[in-house]
């Protein structure tokens, strides 16, 4: 094992503690004034030029390496989800309702131990790393257009971000060239119905039996609408209506999201989406508000820095499987950095067979915590690498 | 017009007054403090001998008439609805989310009235009087129970309560012999499925689209299983799942009133909802709770009471309509009162063509207040009426 | 037994031969031409005066008693259905798909033994007795309409009907004052989407998917719209929809009945289904029509009429149940003899425990065969008395 | 122009000519008795080694060349849709019901052509050319496997099939290596209720309602249970419910599609209905039958004779889009030849803006006809290339 090697090995404690530490402290999109003063304190501590306040509670981090070279941005998202913790152990939520349900935890507690190697190897580092703790990457419109508004890729020449994933068995890593992740757009619907008397329905206008009956049929869009060999996903994620067992309910709010790949598939599921509220509604007799929100473009991998990543990965986790992944139906902000410069987003597994299955935004998530080590000796050598190209 | 018809105009302005405070200021059921210090004041102030705190919020008040007759009751209900008064006028709810969305407001201030009457005219009443203003009707168990378990129905001989209606015009009062108000039932159901990833839905199970397709499916019961010669109703008044637009349901909670005039359509209903709960969710792969709870029993109007209503009500009102009118679908805890003792509960027209006619707990329920009076004065021709009864 | 029940009970054995002759040929309804000559021929042998061909395949007889009366219509419905006999028995309709499911067999045969025994007491007859066949009782616009137009009810002063019943236990007779079966409308609704193949639904419109959806929709009419406390159904009888397996459905065509005692009930389930089907089809692009063919009147006994026909039940079957029974929601055209004539119809149970219990219209629908013997006898005494009666 | 272009190109009128009558006479699957009478009789007419009678109603018919050579087969499929045609024109299906709605007349017509210019260049010609006219190739278990039974492949070192596509525009062709067409799966369903009157729903289990809430339910196997990524389409192609407008539906059948490219998938979809199918009709109070057809499998090109067809197709028709194509949704049992032999089956299109756009398998379907010349040109290159392969 090198010296760098050991290095980083050195630091898989304090990744593990940090993370954790992140994990018990959960703060919601554009909240995270503790974890993100935290960053901020250990960055400026091991010597880091720290700009805070970026995006809001974004942080961002420079080191000039002691030799010439490219400057490589690399990003980490720090937020969590309103999902109430269902697990049963030491670093377990201590805020209700809010959890690290994404493993922003582990990419914020990995960067960190990337920042910390950098600092501890800066003379023997070619070229610059940035290092960009972005807020709010869970909702829209994102924290990583703000980051670039407030300067954050700045004189980068190429920028790489990874996602831990806990679907992907640990010891794996993956990526793809080209389209990677999904347009993920939301909607939000509100019918306005006529209340009365739970007893007498024929003097109302239901709009709980009319949402109800708008979710049953917003299926038919994927099912019938969408071609299948294209992709495209319509999830409710919120249903709210009435205020009393005895009273029908005036109205109803329903919201969620929509995943899709290209304009031509968002373009299908929204005008449907649009057909449907309008003549479920009316066929009910009530009134509705419908609002569409396009989200984050897909992630598109470029060419060139997707076949960097993935000879690096077939390199440094040599049991991996070859080739380039699926592409995946969540979505990311990343995709704007990816717009702007060269670069490449990928996962490292964080699954295992002893009990971190649950998928992630369930309440039951985990890590395998050592899949943070991967990440970071991922993002190390895609990053030296980077920054000796040439071109 | 008499002297008691002129003591009881002259009431007028108070009962608009009271009812007006009250509407100001509702509170919810078994909450009424105010509502209930108010009462009791009143009623000593003017001379009545009260208990207070009778089932928790409620006020029993007696007054012996200065000839010799039979005991009357006479009730009204006092608490206020979780619905946010959607109103424009100076006596609009002041606290957001509660409102007197059903009358009762009108209620107690009526009952007010025909107190503050007999103790104006003690000496000439036959009989005694017997107030009782109750807490909860809205919620179960309701009030009534727990105000007969304090005694509120001790020594009395025969029991009268009225609701101010608004499907009803101005002018006109109505009853029946027999079964007069509904049985209303209530019901929650806890779906449980399991969240996860908005755009990974092969993943999870959907506990939202599981209680929107039991939604739809419930319709089934009254429109396929209940004999449409009888009645029965299913409202589903609150569904409430899902915690972000990007999350997937993990759970779901539905719940509502079944209103039926007999066991055995309550029967049908309450086995077919069991059947279709347990189906729907077991089809869409998730868990559940269901919880059924009966309700007041049927409101059922002694004969010759109801017959005496009837009665009073041509003297008095002679342009309303003749002979008993439909059952309703509504439930009433005046029910337990008539188990125990003759009686009769009877509707007092309170729409108009001028705007009160919303239905009642709806955020724009209103009453024409002239209402009160008519109530106010049936109440005493009643109660005079079978003070005197010799049976 | 006097000597009238003598020549009653001895045609028992022909009623059975009759009926189950009938139910082994059964004819759809404007079809009955082996049912009208077999109708005809009798009555012609017996040496009543016959006119065959009235509203098609109708039969009118007449038979004048040897003393002075008025002229009482009796009548029998003669027309089976279009539903598969499924039971194992002697007697099971010999010709597919078409079967005596609704007791019409038993209707020709006791009317039969009516006139039969007429014909055998003919001196001591007061007034005139018409006989009246009437076809095509199942399908709108019913035969008595254009018997009617045929001159059926020319000098009659009454008119009695009735229909066996299994529901009603045999023993049992009911009948009652004012409405008492209900208006049965029918509807026809036809879809048009657009064909393909049935793995490219993205380029079809799926016209079966659509009426599925509509007929889950249309469940809410009653669920919601109608008045709990007034009665409406809304059956969808008949769906078809698609001609192959792998081919998208190009259209879809449904149609049903609906049933209502009012005109108020009836428009709003006629006008909550028209907004329905428009906004249904929209939202899954589909073109339609709407046809709603209104039905027959509700059947309304006459007061004085009925209370007679109450009167005979309690003395003819003195173990029947007092009183007018409960309105039924099946729709009989008998309706338009009761809009010209003063007259009455009932039902004559014949359900019983062994076995005859299947609803009308079902595949293994039998009847209890002695109640034919009930209904001949009633029919018999309700004439007597009626053309004895001087108003 | 080649001497053997210009062979070819005199027989397009023949194309025509034959693709024309085979529209105005459509047979359906296993039913071809005349199509197939027509193909052998031109056959033996043009000196071809003829077998009648190959898996029912197929023909099979070899040619030697005059020169040394591998085998090549070639296949048509010739059998119509029980789709009733809706063009207006020329050469519009004389028989009611029945249509070649997805181009096998075509495919016929231009094989005919194909063997008819090897029979005017026999001496040319390098190996053995083998035609394979299958029957029922709409229909499981299909008319592949049986021909394959009865030797059709005996001998045969590659063999080649198209298609035309009409949502392909004509002058363009295509293919991919690997999997290529989907598994068609087919399925029946069986809902047993119990009938009734229309108007007593209460005493009826309904089967028509029971089915269109189970199409409704259905929806969501694709919406929620399918990997978005992947790929399924359920289709339900037939809907048959009910009798009579007045009378409940006893029963209900219901059968489609299924389509897939994998086992995973089908056996996601699988399961679902069955838990679907078991829990609507056990939440209904109905029984049922359900059955699964696994249909063809999936078409899986050769990878070496795909890059073949790319290629010629590239030589062939230099406009067309280079590169393999997206993989399509409907299936074909051409997969049973390539289980067996290396080869390729591919795509040459129909479709033109000038009206030829109707979906396969629509009423309206129709072709550019000079397809039919691209198609045989192809196949003919194909054949010839193939034929020298040394290996």
């Amino acid at each position: 094992m090198s010296v760098r090697e050991q290095t980083l090995h050195s630091l898989y404690g304090n990744m593990v503690e940090w993370r954790r530490h992140l994990h018990r402290h959960p703060e919601l999109s554009f909240l995270e004034y503790r974890t993100s003063a935290m960053i901020a304190d250990l960055l400026e501590e091991w010597g880091l030029e720290v700009r805070r306040g970026v995006a809001g509670t974004g942080v961002v981090a420079k080191l000039t390496g002691g030799m010439p070279g490219r400057a490589i941005a690399l990003r980490a998202d720090i937020d969590a989800l309103p999902i109430h913790d269902a697990k049963d152990c030491s670093y377990r939520s201590s805020v209700p309702g809010v959890m690290h349900a994404c493993g922003h935890d582990g990419h914020t507690a990995q960067l960190l131990a990337v920042a910390r190697y950098y600092s501890l190897h800066r003379e023997e580092t070619a070229g610059t790393r940035v290092f960009l703790f972005q807020p709010g990457e869970e909702v829209l419109p994102g924290g990583a257009i703000r980051m670039i508004e407030d300067g954050a890729l700045d004189g980068v020449d190429a920028i790489y971000g990874v996602h831990l994933w806990s679907p992907l068995p640990y010891g794996m890593a993956a990526t793809r060239p080209g389209p990677f992740m999904a347009t993920p757009d939301e909607f939000e619907i509100q019918i306005s119905g006529r209340g009365g008397h739970g007893g007498l329905p024929h003097e109302s206008m239901d709009a709980l039996v009319t949402g109800a009956s708008l979710v049953v049929a917003l299926q038919t869009i994927v099912s019938r609408n969408v071609n299948p060999l294209d992709s495209a996903v319509l999830s409710i994620g919120q249903f709210a209506s009435g205020t009393a067992n005895n009273v029908i309910a005036e109205s109803c709010r329903l919201s969620g999201t929509v995943r899709s790949f290209n304009k031509e598939m968002r373009d299908v599921v929204r005008r449907r989406m649009e057909e449907m509220v309008r003549h479920t509604c009316e066929m009910y007799g009530c009134g509705y508000e419908f609002r569409y929100f396009e989200g984050y473009p897909t992630v598109v991998n470029d060419e060139r820095e997707a076949q960097r990543v993935l000879r690096i990965i077939a390199e440094q986790l040599p049991e991996t499987a070859a080739g380039p992944c699926e592409r995946i139906m969540a979505g990311e902000d990343f995709s704007y950095y990816l717009e702007r410069k060269p670069g490449c987003f990928f996962f490292v597994g964080a699954g295992n067979a002893e009990g971190t299955s649950a998928p992630h935004h369930h309440p039951a998530f985990d890590l395998d915590e050592r899949a943070m080590l991967h990440a970071a000796r991922l993002l190390i050598a895609i990053a030296d690498d980077s920054a000796a190209d040439k071109g």
